[in-house]
């Protein structure tokens, strides 16, 4: 998973206003982050928490669908959340120029 | 809210490519939907936990934060939804053109 993980981050890091990039585990565990830890912890688990409910809810409405990812907008910042088979990739992005 | 309600509706039959939109309240209740009853009860609870989870999410992250919006996609459509302040509004939309 590794190498898969390294390859996702540079590709996300090359996105414009990116404030922090996380890859998250299946458990909610943050493997790699640009923030500090406890930061990293924090949306570790709230993002999983929320990714966990959009998979669950897509495959209720269809089961042949699937989730690819989430955009969220919030009112200082965007939260991209892409999910892979083993784990998941948060990008905090500052949406202003 | 009626008013209000029916405007949001006309701004986003705007939208290319639109399957459905619904409108729904706190409650996970369809007030009104350009799908039929039973793919609007279905839709309107489902992505009432959805909002429910990111809504709190957020909100945990940081207090002064707000969620605005999300956009989810799946491998058929995307789907919109766009919180107010007694009820939310879903977009499903076909992402081909």
């Amino acid at each position: 998973m590794s190498a898969e993980v390294e390859e996702m981050l540079k590709r996300y890091q090359g996105i414009k206003n990116i404030v922090g990039i996380i890859v998250v585990d299946n458990d909610g565990i943050a493997i790699k982050s640009t923030l500090d830890n406890q930061m990293s912890v924090h949306y570790a688990g709230h993002m999983q928490t929320v990714t966990e409910k959009a998979r669950q809810v897509i495959l209720d409405l269809d089961a042949a669908n699937e989730f690819t990812s989430m955009r969220m907008r919030t009112s200082y910042f965007e939260i991209m959340l892409m999910p892979h088979d083993n784990f998941f990739i948060v990008v905090i992005q500052n949406p202003c120029d």
